[in-house]
Formats: C-alpha cells, sequence, structure tokens
C-alpha cells in the first residue's frame, strides 16, 4: 500500500493581512509548514493555525526564513553561518513553543522560499540550518528539494530527511525545477496535476518537460493555498491520490 | 544562612548595536534576564548571551517584552490579552530554543519594561501573561515587582513566583516604587545602595523615601549593566553582600 | 451647488499581503488617505497607489500612525510628543517623496486607528501632530473627526482643517460614534447609508442613534474599500450623492 | 587653493541605541551622510543629528539603505529595481521631511553598506538607484566610489556626482580598495592617515598596496566616528588638512 505526505505553506497571514485559506487546506494536507515569523505569521494568528492543525491531526513543519518579511522571505539575502544559524533556531524554538500551548509539536523543518532554494545547493548556508537543526532538536526532519545536495549532506550529518516534490512545477529531464522565467514552468490545469502526482505517487515516475520519463524520490507533496483556484487543486490532488488508493499520511507522524 | 539573588538585564544588544557588558555583568549576577527579541536582541547576539550565561552557571529568564524595537519596550501598548498571551509564548520559545542550543535552558519569565509596570498592577495583562507561561511551561517562574498584586495573581493560577526589589530605587513607605519623575527617584551612590541592599537581604528591611522602614519581601535584587557606573555600583552591592555572609545564589537554580 | 469629498483609506497592502481594492476605490472617492509605512504600505506598493491616484487626479493625503505594523496602527501607544512629531515628519516626508516620483503631491495629513481617535481628544499627542505639519509643510490640511476638539486646536495654531463623517458608523445625539462596543455602531445597509450620506451632505443633518436630528458640519465623508460589499457601499453612496446633485470633489484640490 | 570635503556617516543609533558621536563628528566633517531608518536611525533621533548638522552648516546626504536593520545594512540582498527604486525614493523623501524640519536640506544622496558596494558595480540595481534621485529631486548629487562604473553610469543620464575615497582604507594599484578579508586592508595608525590624505587632496595621488602611485581622483574623504579612536583619526585628519592650506567645505554647499 502507497502512503504519500501532501505539505503546504500556512500561518502566511501577518496581523491583519490575510493568505490563503488555511483552514480550508488543513482538511486536505497531512502536514503543515508553518511560518514562523521571519517571512510571515504573527503569533495569535500562528497559534491559531497550530491549534486548527492540533485539531485535525495535521503534522507541523517549522517554515524558517531569512528576516525579510517585507520581501515575504523571497530574496536572497547573503546571512553569515552564524548568523543564519541563530535564525533557524530562534524560529524553531518560537514555534515549538506556541505549538506546545496549541496542543501539538513541531516534527519537522521546512526552510522558505529564497532559503529553501540557497540551502538545496549552498553548503555554508546548508549546513548552517542544519547545524541549528542538531543544536536546538536533532530528531526534527528536514524537508528539501528532492534530488538536491542537501538531503546528502544533511543525512550525512545524521538528521532524517524527506524528499519533497512540486505538485505545479514543471521538471527538466535532469530532476531539477524549469525555472518559473521560462514559459511552462507553473503548471495550472487541477487534472492534469491531479494525474502527474498520481503518477508519481504509485510509480516514482513523473514526465520531465521535454517529454521523457523521470524517476523522483519524493515523499511529500508540496501544495498551494493562496487562491481559491490553488485551493481547488490540492483537493482535486488529494482526491485523485485517494481514488487510486494512495493514503495521505505525514511522514513524519502527527504530533 | 542569608541567600539572595542577584538579576539583570542582559542580552539587550540589537544587530551593530551594543548595549551593556553582558560578559562583566554575567560574573556579578546569580540570574540573567534575557531579551527575546521583541525590545532587543538579535538571534545571534542573544545566542553569544546565553552560551556565557551557560558557561558561568547563571539562571536565564526570559525578559519578555511589547514588540516595539524602536520604543524598547518602554511604551504602553494597548496589546489585547489574547495577543499578548501568544506573543508571550513566542518569545518564550525563541528563548527555549536558543538557551538549548547553547547548553543551558529557561527557568523563570521576568516581562520587560512597560510590560512590567503594566501587569504589576493591571489584571488584564497579568493574566494574559500567567496564561502565557503556564500554556507553554508551567514550571517556569514569574519575577515580579515585591508587593504587587501580580504575584498574588500568579501564586493563585498556581505558578511560583519571585518578589524582586530594585537596587538603585527610592521606596514609598507603602512599598511603591518612588516615580522616576520625583527627584531622588534613583540613587546614584553606590556605597549607599550597597548598604541598603546588606539590610534589605539580611534583615527584610529598606529605609523608605520618608525615612521610615518598610518591610520588603524580596528573593531577587535588580542590578543594572548598561553604563561603566552601574556595572561599578553592580559589583559593589555584590561584594558588600557576599562581606556579610550572605550568599549571591539564582532562586531557581542554575540552568 | 453642494460639493463634498468623499475619502478612503488606501496603500494598505504590505509586501506580498494585499488590503482592499485601490483601483475600484480610486474610481469612486475624491481623496485618497495613503499609508505612510508605519502600519501598512511598502514603498513599492505605495508607488502603485500613488501612480493610480495621479493618474485620476484623486487628491492625497499622509495616513500616518502610531509605530505599529503587526497591529495595524490600531492600538494605543504611549508615544513622547517630541517622538511622535518625528515619526509623523518622517512619514509625510516619506509619501511627499514617493508622490512626487509618482507625479502627484501630498495635500493634506489624515492620523490613521488609535492616533486618529487619541489626537480627536487628547492636547498632548494632537499638539504633536499638529508641530509636525507646521514643521514640514504647514499648507498641508489636517483631517479630523467632526465635532471634535482636535479640529478647534489646529485652527488656533495656523493650519487650515477638514472635518470628516463616517458613512457607516452611527453617531450619538451629542455627534460622537457610537462605540464598536455597542450594538448598531456599525451600519452595513447600503442603501440606508447612502441616504444618510445625501441627507448629510444637502441639509447638514444626520439622524442621530436615538432618533434626534444632529447637526454635524462635515467636508468629507470617510467611506471603506476592504472588502467587496464595502466598495460596493461606497460606490452606491458616491451614485447617490450624485443624482442629487451633489458635486463630489477634494477639499484640497486635485494634485 | 586645494578644497576637499570631508564626509561621515551619522544618525546611526536606534531608538535607545546609539552608535559614535554624531556631535564630535558634525565639528570635523563637512558633509553627514546621515541615516534614513533602514539600516539605522529612528526619526527623533534622525531629527537629533540634523538639527546639529543645521547649527553648523554641515551639508546632509540621505545615506539610502537596504532594508536590513538587524544587518546594519551591510549583507547583499536581491532586491528587484523597481522595489529598489521605491525603497530608495522613500528614504529621500523621509529625511528630506525631517532636514526641512530641522532647517537644513538634503543635498545629495550616498547609498549605504552592501548597496554601495553592489552599485559601485551592478548596472541593474545601480540603475534603480539613479532613476530614484532623477525620480524625486534630480539635482541631488550622487556620492559614490571613486572610480567605480556607478559614477559614468550617473553621469550618463543626467546627474552630478562625487568621487570619495576612504581614509583608512588600503587602495589596489588598480584603484580598488584592498578586500576586508585581506591582511592590511584597514590602515589604524591616525598619523600614516592623514599623512595620505593630505598627499590625496593636494596632488591627486596615493600610495597603492604594491607602493606604487595611484592617481585617484577624489572629491570627498569619507571618515569614521564609531569609536573614540574613529573620531580622533577624524580629527587628526582635518587637521593635517587644514595645516597644510586644504579647505574643508562640501562639495554640494553648506544647506
Amino acid at each position: 500500500m502507497t502512503t504519500i505526505d501532501l505539505n503546504s505553506d500556512l500561518g502566511e497571514g501577518y496581523g491583519a493581512w490575510q493568505m490563503g485559506d488555511d483552514v480550508a487546506m488543513l482538511d486536505i494536507v497531512s502536514s503543515a509548514n508553518v511560518a514562523c515569523g521571519f517571512h510571515a505569521g504573527d503569533p495569535r494568528g500562528l497559534m491559531a493555525t497550530l491549534e486548527q492543525a492540533a485539531a485535525r491531526g495535521v503534522a507541523v513543519g517549522a517554515h524558517v526564513s531569512y528576516p525579510d518579511r517585507v520581501g515575504f522571505g523571497q530574496r536572497n539575502m547573503d546571512v553569515a553561518p552564524d548568523e543564519l544559524r541563530a535564525d533557524v533556531i530562534y524560529q524553531i524554538g518560537a514555534l515549538q513553543g506556541l505549538a506546545r500551548a496549541a496542543g501539538t509539536r513541531v516534527t519537522y523543518v521546512k526552510p522558505h522560499g529564497a532559503l529553501y532554494n540557497t540551502i538545496a545547493q549552498d553548503a555554508g548556508q546548508g549546513d548552517a540550518v542544519i547545524a541549528a537543526i542538531r543544536a536546538i532538536a536533532p530528531d526534527l526532519v528536514l524537508m528539501g528539494l528532492a534530488g538536491a545536495p542537501i538531503l546528502d549532506r544533511a543525512r550525512a550529518a545524521g538528521l532524517r530527511v524527506v524528499a519533497e516534490a512540486f505538485a505545479d512545477r514543471a521538471y527538466t529531464p535532469e530532476g531539477a525545477l524549469v525555472s518559473r522565467r521560462q514559459a511552462g514552468a507553473v503548471l495550472h490545469d487541477p487534472e492534469t496535476v491531479a494525474v502527474r502526482m498520481v503518477q508519481l505517487a504509485t510509480t516514482g515516475v513523473i514526465q520531465a518537460v521535454d517529454g521523457s520519463d523521470l524517476h523522483l524520490q519524493a515523499d511529500s507533496i508540496c501544495v498551494h493555498g493562496d487562491s481559491p483556484g490553488a485551493v481547488q487543486m490540492a483537493a482535486q490532488i488529494r482526491q485523485a491520490l485517494l481514488a487510486r488508493g494512495v493514503t495521505i499520511a505525514a511522514f513524519a507522524g502527527a504530533a
């Protein structure tokens, strides 16, 4: 029996500002990447998301970021390793505290945005994130881009890792994401995306942008919830997986 | 044998900005109220302070604040109770994470600045702080103003509390701090202050501003380190206490 | 011929976060209260709003706030007068700069949220706002609550003022806004609100919450755009005013 | 008769945090690069610095930065050109407002820290800064690194520029600054530095790190004030220049 995790970025409002529909997404996913305040998320809003996650048994990950709220953590920043390590520990700790108060706990870490992309390849910043996890809670799982060097580095450092695929993104034959600057990088048809994810979950294969078969080892699929259309696509992926007998469950166990 | 705690506000730099001499103060005090990022303290700087505290066996408290960095947490803010509760949990969690990585742990909570003064009397905000501690770690001790209602409220809610006196402040005959707007509110002579603190520690009595004897139950004495003169005063208080056979030790045990 | 101004709070997104529909509202109002970065508004987003305002000839006001982004400027803060004065000057200057680059200019100042409510009555903070305007550009008009003391203080200090009424709020017989904590404080029926505003614009009278006639001298009507329903109500008010021959125009002249 | 400008970074405190001795430096320099709030500087503190600058007739420049207070603007950030343009306009406008209230005016712009270094070479971000100045006040002078491409780009775009040299930095034979990662990059001896700056001001030549003569066209010399030793070095440079008959005056005229 096949099992896969569905994850989504949640808790990304800030004060009076909303982003996405956390409650709808928590009925779809098995893992919630919850913001930690550096790119999004104020404590009261994060608490509400965590309480909703706890009520549904959805696993909670710390969605750590560069300190760049106005840029939503999407801009590369040249943060020194010791600074990044401390920033990541601070964020994980803060979310652990909120999670505890909400009756759940943090089970994994997924870097956000520019930090996610940078550490996929960059050893200096990647090692800082690894060192942060090891320093605060070495049992936390690191979620990273399927096929990227960061996963091997983290494993070598003794961490558990989870490889993720992106539901709505095209892949190169080599397994990299097609750059957003290229046409066709983002897939918009829910039906197509759902079919691709069923194939990935059941066979470990996904069609690359050139039509070739790409073998991709992924334990988790990232879906979005930042627009009504995105929520609908996520729901359709979930339904398609369930219809094909795939179990949707957090890799790391519900809290 | 008499024992008293000496505490000081530390970790109050921010990025490139310094405040006070944390290393000097950590050789004087038994408890460090470490900022949590809301009024002061960036993660890397806090980590350095926590590592120094850990190396000396100085107890660590979470110095939680209103979210007001430019105002250094000194300005009253009308924060709603559920917002304040979440803000306090976030800060405690963040410092717990950093403390763990630094090889120590948070043993108490001391609200900072305007929040400290407000909750001394205000039940709404006070209860939010109490609820925060109970939600994240009910074994954390709450440090508050000796004689203030917050201590009774916290005890009634099941928390352990510690009452603190301020070394360099004048007291009214009723046990309140003389307002800083009045002349003589702040004491500047190290010798006078040291003598007063020895008397307080050994007899539980301190001379009020009108010359009368004030009985003040205090488990901890707050000293400052934000200027060379302040560090010198703190060192003199420490020496005077030790010379009179008073043991200086954290009420909550070193980490 | 009767003329009245319609104003609305705009530019209140922040980075990736949206709030309201600025473009829709700029087709409805004659004056745009544009955020200045302290409660909302990042420079790029503000620039976009200002360019849209310039293209439509909508007047621009600086919507200055306490420095409280996470609280959206809605929380009272005990800011010292000299600090508030400098904060207001900084915000006005920043918006003036952006407005110049966008081909328009700032013609008035409307304090936001908690600051608006506080200075309506509080002389200390009110005088700081007045001093700020006088120091940076004494020809800027101050917009304030119709009937509130701040308007008299500003006039006495040599400023031009504009009194505003709130379209969707109930009034006491004395001319104060009914507190939001009371039922009926906010009016939700667009038809009712439109009729009230036509009456106000054409006769200077509005029905108070007890049914009595309230004489209210108002040069501007504040409408909201933070939800589709709010935009619809604002459009309906505009239509009703135009249908009755009222001219909608900025009190301070388009930029 | 030879004239040169001395400039220094000022207004770099933030709230309760101090940095450097602005008053001492304002008696030494002819131009003050005043922070604008993005890497340092709160409005009240900036106002105080501007008032002191106004009282001494020291010229005021806008020391604009990436939005990175915790990193003091020292970290490279991948800010998009339209975002950077708006950020720079916002900062210049804010400082113009404060300057006006302080009785002076902004006459030039000097990007700070990582932004300074990036635009010295990078056309994309450099053009964004140039576009910002042209949009808000095309008569503002851009101060940049002597010999760097940004100066030519700015001139070609119609801006006036000023080339600056750094008093305490070693230069390569090609006219670049020796990287801080290399030994000898920063000069610490006040006497040596003073002699070098006199030579530069009077002959346009400075000795490069390999002992060769470097011709460097510089209209302004940057001195630091962030430590007592730095203030002393700056004073010594000033004295040495005056002793050799060099006039110290702002290139852009006092406000």
